[in-house]
This record gives C-alpha cells, sequence and structure tokens, in this order.
C-alpha cells in the first residue's frame, strides 16, 4: 500500500481511513479533539526530553511541528473517521504521522524519512493510544467547556433580564396544567435563569473529575516502555501547557478500561439537555396562541410557520432545541453502552464516547445560543393576557386557606365553577370575610410569596 | 444444605432462592409463566413417553402434577427471583423440581424419592433450559397478550364512541400548538381510536414472531440427548395443548442465543406506550384549565387534586398512563442490552428480558384499563369552549388560499392579527370577496374536509 | 433580508439556514430524501394538473425542475440543516423555492419571479409540510433500504460460505462463557447467517407499513385547500413514478402527528444493530489470543493495532461494528422520545426523527459493508485449536445423560475436573461403559445433532 | 365511598388506591420513604407550632402520631400504588390521613374527627406535596444510600483483598482482547477495588446536591399560606431530626418544577451499574472454561449451572448483576424521561422518578452485597493458567520497544508467530541482545512497572 506524496499522514493512518468509511465525521470536525492531542504530544515530548531519551534535535522537530499544526496549517490532514475500532489507535497515529512528517521537513529531510522522526518510536515515546487518547478527550473537552459555559452563562443572563423586565406582571402559575396560583411572569423567568445557573456550576465541577489523567500509564497502567518518573514529569508538563490542573488519576490499571468520568460529564450534558427541553416546552405552552391558547408570551417571529397556513408562526426555534436536546439523551445512551463494553484491561469502544460527547457540546452551544439570541432576547409578555387568565381564575382560594380551613375552601372553589361566578363573589356572599379582610389577604404583595 | 419437608420445590430451588435475593418480584407473580413453563414441560413429557423414553407410570404422574400446578395449588412453591443469573435454570428446576415432588406424591412416594421420578433425568427429559425457558417466555407472551388486547380494544372503543359523540363539535386544530385549522372534536377523537386500533394489529402480527420456537434443540441447538423426530414431537404437542400454531424455528443454533423476536415485541410494547403518551398529553392540553386554559374537554373528577389548593382537580389519570409509558421504554431499553450481551451460543440474561417484558405488559394493561374507564368513558365536550376558540381564531384563512393566493392571504392574516379583527371582516373590508362567496367557502361542512 | 441572486433558493430556506446552524448536517447529505421530496412534488403536481387547477405550462416547468434535480445539478442549494424547527416546513420550503427558481428559468423567466410559478401557491398546491414531509420520509427509506438490504445480504452469504468452509471443524460450544457441548464451526457460522437472513425479511415486512401515506391530507388530515379526490390521484401518481405500492392511511388526522410506523422501522434497525454487535463481540470472544485466549477462529490484520505494542493486531472491524450498533440503539431513543413528543395535531420533532432514521441506515449499511468485505470475508479456521479445545474439555458427558442419568454424570463430571482426567477414562475406569458402546455414543456425527 | 372503619388512611388514600390499579409496587415497600415523610410532618409540625398556628395539643398528637409510625405499627396503611397521577399527591395525603387518623386516637377521639385533627388544614399546614414529596425523596434517598455505601465498601474491600492475596501472580494483561503486556492478577483486582471506591466518593458529593429542599415553597414556590419564616424553620427542624445538613434551595420556583437533582443521582446509580457490569463481564471472561477457556481465576460454585448439561457450574452470580444493572441503566432512563416531562411551575410524573430511584438503589444494593458474599469473597486464583498464558505469549517485547526500536519489535514479533517461537527465541537467535542483557529488562518487577 502506497500513500500519496503530498499528504502528511502516513501508511497507517491510510489505512485507518480506508477501513472506517462509516459516518462521514472526520477527526478534522473536532478542532479542540486536534488541539488537544498535539498538546498531550508536546508535553510527552518535553518529559522524554527531559529524561534524556529523546534528543534535543527530535525534540525541536516535534515542537515544532506541534506548533505549526495548532495554527491550523495541517488541518485537512486529520481525516479518520471519528467512528473506529482500536480504542483511539488510529486518531493516535494519525496524529504521530502528521506530526514525524511536519518535523522531517523541518529537519530538512524528506515525508517517511522515519529512522530521523519516527511516528511510534520517537513520537509516541513512552506514549500508548490507551493513555494519550483518554487525556486528549479530557483535554478536548476541557477547552470545549469553554465555549458551552459562555453561551451558557449568556442565556442565564437573557432569562434574568426578562425576569427583571417581567417582575410586576402578576399571572396563573399552572401545576399539571390545570390553574394554581398566583405567581409573577418575573418569577416564572428567574427559575428559568436559575434553573441553568445550577449547570454553569455542575459542568464547572464535574469537569474537575476530567483532570485526573492516566497519562504515563501507556497500554494498560504497568507504564511499560517508560522510565521511573516519566508519569509525573508528562502531566506536569500538561498541565503548564494548559493552565489545567491535570493531575495523576488514583489507579492507572482501572483508567485504561474505566469510562467513569465520561460517563459522568456525559449525564451533565444530558441533564443541561433536559432542562433545555423543558424550558422550551414552557415557551411553547406560554405562546399557544395566538388567539385559540393561552399566549401568555408572545416570542419572535423567525421564519413563516407554514407552506399552506398563511400568516401562522410557530416556535420553531424551541422545537429545534428540544431536538436536540434529545438527540444529546440519545448519545448518552450509546456512551453509556460504550461504557459497559469495556473488557479487562482496556475500553475499546472509546471513540465512539469521544465523538459523541463532542458532538453532544456542539449541539448544546449551538442550541443555546440559538435560544438565546433568536428567541429568548425578543420575547415579550402579553400582559392583558396574563392578568385576564389570573382574574378570571380561581387561583386566589388557596389564600384563603389558612384563614377558613380546607374544607370550607374546597366548597366555596366547587360552587364558584359551577356557577361561574368568583372566589371574591362566593366569599362575600357567604358573608364569610368582609371584602376588606379578602383585600388585605389578597394583597397583590402577599399572594405571591409567604404572609408576612 | 436441607430443604424444608413442606416444601414442593427441591434443593436447586432452595439454593436459586438463596443465591438470588435482588427485585422482591418472584415466579408466583407471573401466573402465566408457570402455566407456560408447565405446558412446555406436558408437552415434552408427551413427546418423551411417545418416543418410547418416559414409561406411562412417570409420564401419568407428570400429566397429573401439570394440571394440578395450572389448578393454582402449588403457586406458593414458585419463588425463585425473576431476576437470576442463569438464563432460567433456576425456573426450570423450580418447575422440574416442584413437578417431580407432587408427582412423586401422586405415585403414591414421598417427596425427595428422586430415583423414582427425576426432576432432571424424567421431568427434564430431552429437554435444556435453553429451548424450554425461550418457549415458555413466548407462550406466557401469548397468554397474557389476550388480557392487552382485551383491554386495548375496549380503549379503542371508548375512543370511538367519544368520537362520535362529539362528531358535530367544531373546534380549533393545533399545529405546533398554535392555531392552524378547523376541524372537528370527533375527527380528534377518531384519530386516537384509530392509532390504537393499528397497535392491535400490530401486536397480533409481531406475536406471530413468537411462534417459531426452538423446542428440541436443548442446549445449543444440537438437540443433544433427544431423539430424532422429538423435535417435531414437542412442539406439535405443544400446539395441540394451547391452540398456538407453533413452529420450529428456522435455524436452532441461532435461536438459543438471539432474542431478536423478544425485542421486536418489545418495541412493539414501546410503540404502544408512546402513543399512550402522547393520547395522554393531548388530553391534558385540551383539558387545560379550567378557566386558564383551552379547556375544550373536561376530564372526570377522581379525586382530589392537591393537598393545598382547595377544590383543584388534576388529570391524575393520563399523569399515571404516562409514566406507565416512560417505565415500558425504560423496561425495553433494558431488554435491548440485555438482548445484545448474548454470548456465543446463549443469551444468559434472558430472564430480565423475560421479566420486563410481562411487566410492561401488566403496567400496559393495567393503564389503558384505568385510562378507559376512570378517565376517556366520562369524558364530556366543553362545546361553548371549543366554538369561541375556533371563532375568535384566524384559522378560516387556509380555506382562503385557493382563490385568494398564498400572499395576499398571508398579508389578511397579519392585518387581523394586529389590528384584532376576524378574517372575514378583512376580506369583507378589502372587498376581496363577497358575504356570500366567503359563506359558500367557509361552509361548514367544506371547511373540515376536501372542497367538493 | 436579502438572498444572494446566485442561488436558487430563496429568501424562506435562507431563513431557516439562518435560523438553524445546529448539526452541521445538511439536507445534501441525504440525497435519498431531496429525490423523495421531488418525486412528491411531482405526483402532486400531476394530480393538481389534472384537477385543471395547475395550467401545462406551470405543470411543464415543475416537471422539468424536478427532473433536473433528480439529475443533481441543484444537489448544493439544498442547505438547510436536518434538524430544524417546524416539523419540516423548511425543508419543503427549500424544496418549492428551488423548483420554483429552476421552473422559471425554464419558463424563460427570472429568479424570484414568483407570480408566475409559486413556492406556495403553485409548486406547494393542494399540499402542507405535514403530509408532504411524512410521505417524502417514507420513500427516503424505501430508496435507502435497498443498499441497505443489499449489504445486509451479502453478508449473509459471506457468512454461509464461510458455514460451508467450516462445516467439518468440530468445536467446543460455550453457554454462559463456560464448556457446553460438542457442535461444528460450521453451525456457529451459519447460526450468524440465518439470524441475519431474519432481519432481511423483518426490514421487509417492517417497510410495508411506510407504504401507507398521508398525502392529500394537507395541514391535519382535512384535506383542507384540496379539492376531492385529489388525495387519490396524488398517491397514484407517486405509485407509478416509483413503483412502490403507496396507499392512503387509515386515518388523515392520526398521520400527521402519529409517529408509529417510523417507531416501529427504528425498532428494526435497532434489532439488526444489537445483533450485528453481538456477533461482533463473537467474533472478538473466538479469536481471542494470539496465544492467550481461545483462537478459534482468526480475523484478517488490517492495521498494526497499537502504537506502543509491536505486531499486535486488534479486531478493530467488529470493535467498529459495535460502535455502529451502539450508535443506532442511541439514535432510537431520540427517535422514541420524539415520538412522544407529537402534540395534538402534529410532532413537530419529525425532523430529528427523519435524519435519526436515515443516518442510522447510513451506519447500519456502511458497518456491514465493512464487516463483510473487510473482516468475514477472510476469516480463517483455526482447526486445531478448535480440536484442542473441545477434546480437552469435558463436553461430551451431556451426551451421556440418556444413558448413564444425571446423577451419575454429574459425579463423573466432578472426578474428572478434580482428577484432571476424561470422560472417557473416568466411564472405562468406573467400568460405567464398554470402549465400545461409548464409542458408538459418542460417534462425530451423533454429538452434533439428535440420536438418530 | 365509605372507607372501612379498621384502616387508618382515610377517603382519599381510598380513592388513590382504586384509581391506581397500577405496578402491585405500593408505599409500603419503601420503608425509607414512608420515614422521610414522617420526619418531613414531624418538621413540618414543629415549625408551625413554633410560629403559633398549630396548638400544643395538636402538634403533640402530631408528634406522637409519626413516632408510632416510624416504629413501624403502621407500615400496611400505607397501600398506594408508587406510579400515580398527581405528583405525589397520593403519598402525602395517605401519609395526612394516617397522621391524622392515629393522632386523633390519642387525643381520645375517633378516627375521622378530622375539626379536631383535620389531615389538610392541619397535618399538611404550611405544606403542598409539592414542597414536601420532593423534601422525602431526598430524604429517603438519604436514609437508603446508607446501607447502599456500606454494601459497596464491603465489595470495595473485597477485591482489595484478593488484590493482596494475589499480588504475586503475573499474568497476561489483554487489550481489545488480544494478548497485551504482563501484569499481575493483584493489580488486576485492585483495579476493581479503586474503580469502585471512586463510586463511594461520587455517589457521597451526588448526594450533597440532595441536602438543598424546598420545604416553605408549597405549591409553586410562592410559599402561600405560609407565614413568613416558616421555611428557615421547618428546614432546620428536618436537619435537627436527621443530622443531615439540609438547607433551602437557591430557587424555590425552579425547584418545584425541575429534577435536575435526582436526574444526576441516577446518572450516578446508573455509572456504578455500568462498572458494576463491567467488572462482572471481566470476572466471567477471566474464568471461561473449565478447560475450553483462559481460566486464569475460579468462582465459587453456588448451584449446578444447567438441567441438561451435568456437572456443568455458570458465573450466575455475575450474570444476575449485570442484569440488575442494565434494568438500572433502563430506569435511569424512565427518569430522564419523567424529568423531561415537568412543565410550567410543576413535574407531575414525579412519583416515577422516586420508585424507580429507590428501585435503583434496592437492586444496586442486593447485587452488590450477592456479588460479595457469594462470589468475590471465594475467588481462587488459577496461578498455573496465569503463568502459562503469560509464558506462552508474545507480551514481553513491548518492554524491548525502548532498547530496539518498534520496527525491530514487530517484525521480530511477526516471525514467533509465524514460525511458533518465543520473543526470547527470536531475540537471541537473531542476536540482537545476549540472553544476560534480555534478563535484565525483563525482570519480573521490571516489567509490570516503570524502568528504574
Amino acid at each position: 500500500m502506497e500513500v500519496a506524496n503530498s499528504v502528511y499522514y502516513g501508511i497507517q493512518t491510510q489505512r485507518a481511513i480506508d477501513n472506517f468509511q462509516l459516518s462521514r465525521n472526520k477527526l478534522c470536525n473536532y478542532p479542540e479533539l486536534i488541539k488537544a492531542l498535539v498538546l498531550v504530544k508536546a508535553a510527552c515530548a518535553k518529559a522524554n526530553n527531559k529524561q534524556k531519551l529523546l534528543d534535543d534535535k527530535k525534540y525541536d522537530a516535534i515542537i515544532f511541528a506541534t506548533q505549526a499544526i495548532i495554527d491550523g496549517e495541517f488541518d485537512k490532514y486529520f481525516s479518520v473517521d471519528m467512528i473506529q475500532g482500536g480504542a483511539g489507535t488510529s486518531c493516535n497515529m494519525n496524529m504521530n504521522e502528521v506530526i514525524a512528517n511536519v518535523g522531517l521537513e523541518y529537519m530538512g529531510l524528506k515525508k517517511g524519512q522515519y529512522s530521523f522522526l519516527h511516528p511510534n518510536s520517537h513520537v509516541n515515546m513512552s506514549q500508548s493510544t490507551n493513555d494519550v487518547y483518554p487525556t486528549a478527550i479530557r483535554l478536548a473537552i476541557h477547552l470545549k467547556q469553554t465555549h458551552l459555559l459562555d453561551a451558557l452563562s449568556s442565556l442565564v443572563n437573557a432569562f434574568g433580564e426578562k425576569s427583571h423586565e417581567f417582575k410586576d406582571i402578576q399571572k396563573l402559575a399552572r401545576t399539571q396544567l390545570q390553574d394554581a396560583v398566583p405567581m409573577t411572569l418575573g418569577q416564572e423567568f428567574n427559575s428559568f435563569s436559575s434553573t441553568l445557573r445550577q449547570e454553569v456550576t455542575l459542568l464547572n465541577s464535574m469537569s474537575e473529575l476530567l483532570m485526573s489523567i492516566n497519562l504515563g500509564g501507556t497500554a494498560v497502567g504497568t507504564g511499560i516502555t517508560t522510565k521511573q518518573g516519566y508519569s509525573k514529569l508528562a502531566i506536569k508538563a500538561l498541565a503548564d501547557l494548559t493552565s489545567i490542573e491535570f493531575k495523576p488519576v488514583d489507579d492507572f490499571f482501572d483508567a485504561s478500561s474505566d469510562m467513569g468520568a465520561l460517563v459522568t460529564y456525559s449525564s451533565a450534558l444530558k441533564r443541561l439537555a433536559l432542562k433545555l427541553s423543558k424550558i422550551s416546552n414552557d415557551l411553547r405552552l406560554l405562546s399557544m396562541g395566538p388567539r385559540g391558547g393561552i399566549s401568555e408570551i408572545k416570542l419572535p417571529n423567525r421564519q413563516p410557520g407554514s407552506s399552506i397556513m398563511p400568516g401562522k408562526v410557530n416556535p420553531v426555534i424551541p422545537e429545534a432545541v428540544s431536538q436536540c436536546a434529545y438527540q444529546v439523551v440519545g448519545l448518552d445512551l450509546a456512551i453509556s453502552m460504550a461504557a459497559e463494553a469495556g473488557q479487562l484491561q482496556l475500553n475499546a469502544m472509546e471513540p465512539l464516547i469521544a465523538v459523541n460527547l463532542l458532538e453532544s457540546m456542539n449541539l448544546l452551544t449551538n442550541a443555546i445560543v440559538m435560544l438565546k439570541t433568536l428567541c429568548v432576547d425578543d420575547i415579550e409578555a402579553n400582559e392583558s393576557r396574563c392578568r385576564d387568565n389570573l382574574n378570571n381564575s380561581l387561583a386566589m382560594v388557596t389564600a384563603l386557606n389558612p384563614v377558613l380551613g380546607y374544607e370550607v375552601c374546597t366548597q366555596i372553589t366547587k360552587e364558584a365553577l359551577q356557577n361561574g361566578g368568583s372566589i371574591l363573589e362566593q366569599v362575600i356572599g357567604k358573608k364569610l370575610l368582609t371584602r376588606q379582610q379578602l383585600h388585605s389577604i389578597l394583597n397583590t404583595n402577599n399572594i405571591v410569596q409567604p404572609i408576612p
């Protein structure tokens, strides 16, 4: 088998490209993973050089190559399918070969003159796919998380601003889709903001699990081929290069087969997805209409809603968010199954876990940005509908509970429902309370917070 | 290890009881599976007797025992946990031992005198758990399906009756929760009826896959320990006993490890669950209110809805249906994972598949009966809300599309939305059509079916 | 908002492109869906023309455009994200606009002169996204299924050929990963072949569910905007164009919100995925080694297996198959959640269902082709290991069951295990049977099939 | 409707019992949830008494009742189905009614004389199901977690002891089921121990999320019916009663609809399940045999493995563990779907979440205890097989990498594979290294850890 002279990858990458024609989804679609692999290679080279196993000339060539790749000059040579057999070996070898060839040219040699800089013996020195790839995935997630959290924080703020804008609008709270008690639209939007703020915290906390890395464990955790002290040096070098506080895993053996930290991170993404979908559903429920539904808020028009129904506008943005959310839940399941499929000293299914995590982060980031900029920012309250829905309801009866008791209140409500009247009319008609007493109890401020 | 003299199971059952203290969910909770195992044992005994391998005396004792068990006298001795290691061996041995001991007493002997009627050598003659258990599961599903389909058909009819009751009530159809076009409430309820009618058909069709059985394949499909012709005789005997057209599987080797037919049946249950949840959600949406929502139907009150909000009534029945549906989806996933975990000549995880299928059938049957009797039967239409929601909407504009074109109709709709008016006012005000033309186009019957 | 003059889509497509920047996965990645949409449009135009609603000139222009698109000239203008809000409206409008603009140029007019050929009023005449898109998805699956079944049938044959090649190789069957009874390697590979042959049948049968279409139901099933008879004409026209026996759904109302048929088809894909993963796991188990495992078969080397362990060869092809399988299970879950999320007269989440079905079909087709050509075709038996593993085992004891009874056989086995001997030695040593009797029972042919 | 005089629940419980005949799984199956509900009631009563809203007499009666219930005297009256509509109202009312009736008898009154102690007005004072039920679930999980963590820690220790016992046994490490490099059996078992130790940490950390409670938020978070300061008092009282550091949630509105913390806890259970299944699979792989597999460890016999194959012993314990694990994954999915289904101010599907969490904890606890006591404790190493599998392999070639380079080592391995020889013979035969050099490199201690 031959490899074209023009390309910077080598024979092992070529074989992997030929073997895995599965998903159209290539390594080059995930720049954070390329960058992460490069930084791991640089860190290992540094440790090897320090341990006098890699001479300065080769070390310089490797470092030059890693920088050039980070600069984006060689992206198109990372062409292996993200779904691949072999626990990531093809990704690792793709990187080893490109670094070797870029490095060889830097050394004034030709691509393929591997005796001077060998993809395995030198670039991959003291390394195995089984420590390099898991480490790189963790780093890639850290890199990608920055974008996700930026987007998420903006959405938290957007909901927060709406909450402030809507703080004085009283409305009907609904439990089980049935009229419940009074609240403000500001409280409702604030709950969107605060529930998502918790996700920022959780993701940050979960990503700490990703700071424990097994660099130096090589094939199965014994550290075979490495020289004592290498692991510490390599992990330190990576921490320096990335400003992330990487530290060694508790157990290097467990680390090459266990996907626990990735499963947990995926669970955190799933939780975020579920929350986004719930919020999106709420936005669709609240904007149901424009006339035949509760219509308490108005989402901005983004595109004609129908090919047949003129003038129809649909909540397409929240609908798309929910679909992204379902996809994340599905990808999380695939990750779980892949995690369970680890056997003995390795989990060969790690590539699926990697691509699904990164893709879920893409989908969530994009969905969040879309939801914020194309929907939430321009939501308007329909104040009169909020007021009418509340006033026509029997929601204030609960506030009379402490005064009249549950049984009397139940009776009042049933009668009001039957005769179509209001709680006020019912209470006053029955002389249970004076109008003044009632007004004092149902005072606007009292009714949406504890009794003073 | 000793077994109490009072019990009818033996040492192997006792060991299984001791080993698997997992789910509290015992074999005796699934009478259809007990009956199915018994019938398989009877069929095998018949084939063995016909092949002169089992003498008449032992045969009679076995047949006596199977009948006694079917009569329910020994239910409490089927005590192994439904979740168990060993691909169902403990269920099979529990049955073998109870049959042997009941049979021994029938023969005038004592429990445990196995040399006269041995659980393995005689009751289990020509059999392996690996053909008995998969066959019994299929039969148990057939038995249980009768109840499920009865319940489902009743629900289909209940929705059909409501559809008839509501056939003249025009209302607003909604797509993406937004006002769309006119339809009748009868059409809406008829769609619930017809979508579930398809499930009756599908389940019947999927259960045909469960008529292919591997009885006679024994341990791995070679039929080891059986005499030529046994498989046909045993399958014929089971078909005779059950009036179900059982037939041999295409490949006996595949059959002891492959869970395909069970996976497919579970998928059909999942599909039914998803439909039930969608319908339940619709019932909740349509009854949203009583005042602050669209409130186009009224669900019957079944219990006070809240411990704090007096007079509140919640759609608890549809809510419980959705929860059962989610559970079925979850159990289906567990089945899928168990199915994937087959290895070489067997799937050791089959007990989980069995219990989850039977439990899903329980949940669905119960949820359907509940939905029909405690909810659908007593649903009332809120005709005035249906009419008002439709009349206030702009839904009839679509009917003008063929006459005025999409762009003009879009313009009309936007203006009506802005100035709060109706499509009629807009069209007549702009002299696009005469009142008479409009009425002819928007004729009640035309608007909910194709143009004559 | 302006659209570049060079492109063939219009303003609605542009808005959708801008709105949905989610998955990188565009309509143009799914040529079958483009073709399907085109054919639906052509069929509808034919019906409209027959009903004298669409004049010949416009009809000719539409037909010209559909043919040009099928010829692949305009692929790059189908640029909307496959994940989109709005139940497929953006896909439908993308198609309507490209057809209109290509048609306009054919009519000698300029792109955008929609009064002569309007994307909605003419190209989408008598149609709604809610009948066009579900119909197109069904057709796209039919088109794609051809490739999937071709690949699958080839794999069935490949396993069949190996089965023939290995038919005389006796080996140890294993249940629960423990030594069980004798069988042949041919029987084992034949079970792979026959289990997958069932999938061909099932997929064909499931795809029949996809022949019921709701064309003519338009927005919600009432057929609003269509003229009586249109639905039949359009469905007939589509059947003629595709040679697929499309027929009307039972209930047009149910059809725009219910995803049942797609859920069922996805379940069938999932079942196929689970089987492929089980088979792949078996191939990996059987080839475990090369020295420290059972090593009964040898998979072809496809690429160096490790960046650190020289000469290591890994079962990368089956590993990649399992990953594709897990992904299909994950996508199926997302489909289930999307199906459950239908509300009232529509399921807005259908785009996710569409893309996941098509993507699962891609993954499965590619994985199957890979498995066949890069693995199964070149599998070799390790005959001596098969023989040794069998001969060293105690597997033939089961064949003595009918002669010596279960208890005696159990005793023999225990003793053989303890003293490290063979069943033969044990039986002869104890004078339970003569050597001749034994040989007759354990005759090669007897031991892997029923006793004559 | 009448309630039998003998029972301690009331009319609302009776209605719930009648309405929800779904899962056979009753509240009384979950003593931790009963205890948790009782403690919440007691805490609320304390706060109400402190705020002078509940007089001492009623308060004493309530406290007496809660203690009596904790003592287990009334377990059988908690009879509502765990799957129920209404977000837990039926559980809450079941508790309110039993407390009221027990309290009434304590007061010298009769059951049902609610004007003296009313289930809603007094027992449920200042409470809503929507704050009581979520709080009780969190507390129940805390109570149950103690058992789970005890079991898990024992298993961690059991693996640790085995690791110590096996520390000197060298064996073949396998990646992707292929022979890889040397390691010790002690290292392998230690990785089981350490991977599970991480779960103890994670569960502890995740359960901290469950210390934030919304007691005092009542129906939707506004705290309607409560008097200012109540929430703090009630939460403080609960913390005092339980010695758990409960604190108020960040946002009381979010808290009644968001299931985030429960989703996260379920994810942690799922992760534990996946790890247990992976370990169980490993135990089955390592004990594959007894003769026709790698057989490096021996699991204890727990029951005859087969109804047909005499003397066969199966790894039933690990098989049952995996089934429990799949069930937990399935229940987690049902939880995720239920969590997504929250609408507006409430999640009505919380009962399914509650029962699935508690059931997953049951299953995991039971599976772990079983795995430890019936399997791990009695695992024996098969030292000779470990040694043989290692020595026959080519695993030590990787250790020569740093000396001979990847390409030379690859060549040696290929030749050894072809001619059936060993790496040693190959290296010495080719005079690449002297026997002494080799021995120094392949020194027992060097080969399973970094090079000194």
